[in-house]
């Protein structure tokens, strides 16, 4: 009998969690099947339907009902940020491991009470920082590893999206300070995790954010002051040396699901955006003169655990698809692997600093040790 | 109560049926959550293993248990080409739906059967031609009926892998002269189903078929002679009156997972390449002189039934969930929907049989009218 | 002092050939400066105007002056294409080289009769395929010499461009029957020129041509039936035994100077396409299993003859610098090198057969073998 | 009878210069051809050869010769860069006009005193920015001047090559702190100078530089410290409120000729990649919903002047070509245009001024105003 489940959130990432949980075993052999035991959501109606939807055995207004549920081991957390810390640090006192989508919470204290609870109670406590999961990606860091692009010593991490860049679109709620910095907490965070996955440490960090638009129309049919920052660029130095540049930005027309690194070592590069999640390119200097060039390797049944999901290369693996991996690690994790290839509560804080010094930078126009 | 679902065979597309069955009701709001009945293999044991793993009631070592079962409305079928037709059939007349994967059947007589079956009988029979189901195969479909590339007149279709490209690979039965035509049937297909989807009939063909190695190594130690055909090549013309061209190749080192089209029109033209099946490329002489140019769509919330799986653009869909939309196309069939997007046993019968022209056009070396 | 040169011609490729003429010298070192001594082109008015803009000594309005003078050693023909063989024999006859745009001529008798002159006189005789000159094609070939992708068993060769796209466009002389083919011989001479210095001959092909327009507006204000096919493709055999597809389409919306190859062999393949001409991608089995993918390789320094461009790699080389690589080789052979990278009369004519016996193929609905 | 012209250099870009005065009159038909009268360079052995493979009347081993020769009227300076000012000062005394290879000068006191002499004596003086002169580059500034992408409030730049990525190669002058900051003024220049075409001015910068190998192999057989940087990026406020990144890495393997710009506006934005200079993308919003995707701009006719090089689009425009068109220019500011489509020593000062205010940057770890 798999572990239960509950589920708090049935909105974007509400529905990932979910779609992970139904999918793990089937593609997972070794993966007990979990049970979705409840889900909730903002009202008992709102969260019956869904749990209907999605095939959770009950459905309840009220999240604290799953932490109280013995019958749940495990509770996926996928609502508003600001909910983050109270819910995962409940969990986790009731005894469940948890899973918490990203970012970890909306301010630095709260991320380190979630960050002590976990030490504290011995439970799994992981971020859902599933772009680490991508095949590519790891393959990325067995590159590294193995040593075939040397020593690395420049790193570019951009992240872009263009939900907010029409300016006449009305003002909401992402544009005010209550929600945060703006694009460095939403976007930020991702390479960041993928930073920390495949390079190691920031130590310092020179900041600036900047507004593409000032004001956008307001519902009373005049404008309104935008608060925080579609855009936040930073240079940076990590513990290993190297240098580095990282670039957000939530209004940049075009981009739909761009993050895109850029890693140049002493014997090779590595390049990856996720818009061609399937791909990864590499620059060897072990091939012969004239015959370098970027790779362009394709997914496929070398790169773990594409093989899981599709025997044949190529086919192509799904953003929705790299959830059910994270489930699989989140499972290895629970069940005692040390190897369970995962971004926990401990490793998440130190990219919540991160993102802080960041902020902290751009406003004091210098640079900022971490 | 949702409709109770048998699967025959658990190997690759089997678990591809399995993850599309679990995942239907979760990602597509409409769809009441399918039963997993029963699971039918080889044996009752291997039976057994992949029930519990795909989360089916019970594995039987006997197809013929899932038709026989009151329980079961629709039954899945991947096993084996040489069996389609006699499960299709059986299960077609124990009053079942029918979801069976390509190709139809291993000779037109079968196939032609097949289709009889679902004529006579009136339950929903489709095959499982998921390719169509990409949203940007959708988008193009829509982007020809809008009329914005014009009339169709020139149309270039390959597939190609490369998972016999190794010439010191042992013989196996692909390469028997009982597997078929090779990479005729083998992948042929695929790029006329879409042809159907997008533009219609073929009426003429010629071809050739051709053996990138004449032998392969024996178990024995000495060779063995190939007996089918790893490339095949045609010229065609259409009803609609197109001229084109179809190339597929199972022995061509470096592509993966390729299906490319190149459709041209009157007024601009579309291009696609199923190793990067979340975008689209379009040229539009609507577009001002001096800045036409291919535009490259990525697939988003615009493109049905994309936004079902991810509410943001660009994040990019896999290969597994053209299944899960597949899916959720049969499942409107069979609910009556007259607009359910599936090719059905009586349009992939029109497929088979250009298969099969085509191969008679390679031994006779000339041209065949269908 | 170096060459005297005469020009016929002073359009398209007329300033193609002053350009090369004018440059050839400055780029490559050894080579002595030319003498521009003549121009000639229709009249003697436009003769003198480009002879002027071009840098030649005088212009003239007779060709034949050009062949009468002894201070020319050489005569670049760029003249329309039903002169080249009076042209070519005229000037071989008085001793000349020459230099002759491709086609090479309007019909196989023209054609041979320019091959019977070039061997009977023993001039240097040569047709301006000037794609085979590009450092990626040398590589290309350089890649399969040394045995890198294996045995070449497939390939598949397209050319497309869309000035004949646009259905309004008046009808005019490039629709007419005695302007010949159509894109067979508008453009197939370019991509078996390819074939022939990357594989080999061709031994029997199966061809259509299509019409996507029937016909054209005319000037009167009515319609004109279009007389030849703006669409051609044929299935080929090798006498290397490779199966393979040739395709051109002068109406394809959206390309502009493609000419794409696609070369499968038993150990890897490569991929090219003029539209990117300083990219050649090249797969290899010789990678690493995982780490196996396309290559794009950059022009640059190593890929002979890009050094004498710029010292520098990835900056890249223009369409008419392949000319002047031309006229590099051209001299070279000239000087009497036996391994100048030419199409002389004698392979130029061995391409004109496969178009005509491509027609040939077209009318009779049947294989032709050559 | 055209120009007499001067060339001071014949090394990489003394080659492109002597290319560009070589075909300018062909290639432009109101060009008058300039006069090759005499080529400098270090010793008069060197500059008589050099002369000869070049064309030009004769050479020297003293480029004050060019200078005194009446009969030259325009210099081309393509000396190493410590020469510069000295050579365009004393030419434009002479009352040449002056063509100077960029960078300007290695230090700003002598880039003021090249402006101030070109301010004082009224020639024509110019920076050899030959990126700006790529038709595609001319395209982007009139999508951003006709407002196709609306106000730019965001630009990434990037140059990186990989010539200096190897930590196994030897020291040599260009890591001597005597020849510069390092890859920021080999490279920055570039792409600042297309910002300053595209854009505008920087008004505050905030750097960082590094070296990613702290030290190179000796001729001695032991090591030497490495004294400048091969990395520099930079934060960057603009005039027009924008903000941006600019990036140079001159180690960076993999990258041969990387230019790439990403240019965000509040209605769609512009990529560009030196490394495939005959293409632009462009994403307007303009373009229908579900239809919205970048557009792969190839160069062509449209795109000025390209036309004047080839008639037909897609052929492909290479890197000397560049130079062609920016002596075009030259010329028509030489006869007085004011639209000349060059950058002067006046706005080449500026691009110096903010690679000095970056290094300053660098060093005082804060903002720079400029």
């Amino acid at each position: 009998m798999g572990l239960g489940v509950g589920l708090i959130g049935s909105g974007y990432m509400g529905k990932c969690h979910a779609l992970a949980w139904t999918s793990v075993a089937t593609v997972f052999p070794d993966v007990e099947r979990p049970r979705l035991v409840a889900l909730a959501d903002a009202t008992p109606e709102l969260a019956q339907q869904q749990a209907l939807a999605f095939g959770f055995g009950r459905g309840t207004g009220d999240w604290r009902d799953l932490v109280a549920d013995p019958a749940i081991h495990v509770i996926s957390i996928a609502a508003p940020n600001q909910f983050h810390a109270e819910m995962a640090v409940a969990a986790l006192e009731a005894g469940k491991h948890v899973w918490c989508e990203k970012p970890m919470a909306t301010s630095l204290e709260d991320a380190t009470r979630m960050r002590d609870a976990a030490r504290r109670l011995g439970r799994t406590a992981i971020l859902g920082y599933n772009y680490i999961q991508n095949p590519m990606i790891r393959l990325a860091r067995a590159i590294i590893d193995e040593d075939r692009i040397g020593t690395v010593n420049h790193i570019r991490l951009e992240m872009d999206e263009d939900y907010m860049a029409d300016p006449t679109e009305r003002f909401y709620w992402k544009s005010e300070e209550a929600s945060g910095y703006g694009a460095l907490d939403d976007f930020a965070v991702h390479p960041l995790s993928l930073l920390s996955v495949l390079h190691g440490r920031i130590t310092s960090v020179v900041a600036d954010m900047a507004k593409p638009y000032a004001e956008r129309p307001a519902n009373d049919g005049g404008t309104r002051s935008v608060e925080n920052h579609d855009i936040a660029q930073a240079l940076f130095r990590t513990e290993a040396g190297a240098s580095g540049v990282l670039m957000v930005n939530r209004s940049a027309w075009g981009r739909k699901g761009r993050i895109a690194l850029q890693i140049f070592g002493s014997k090779g590069s590595i390049l990856f955006d996720q818009e061609r999640m399937n791909e990864l390119q590499v620059y060897s200097t072990d091939d012969p003169i004239g015959l370098q060039g970027y790779r362009t390797l394709l997914a496929g049944p070398p790169h773990t655990p594409y093989r899981q999901f599709i025997p044949a290369p190529g086919h192509g693996l799904g953003f929705n698809e790299l959830k059910v991996i994270e489930c699989n690690e989140l499972l290895q994790a629970i069940s005692g692997s040390r190897n369970a290839h995962v971004i926990d509560f401990e490793r998440g804080l130190e990219i919540e600093r991160i993102v802080h010094a960041t902020a902290r930078s751009a406003q004091s126009r210098g640079w900022v040790d971490l």
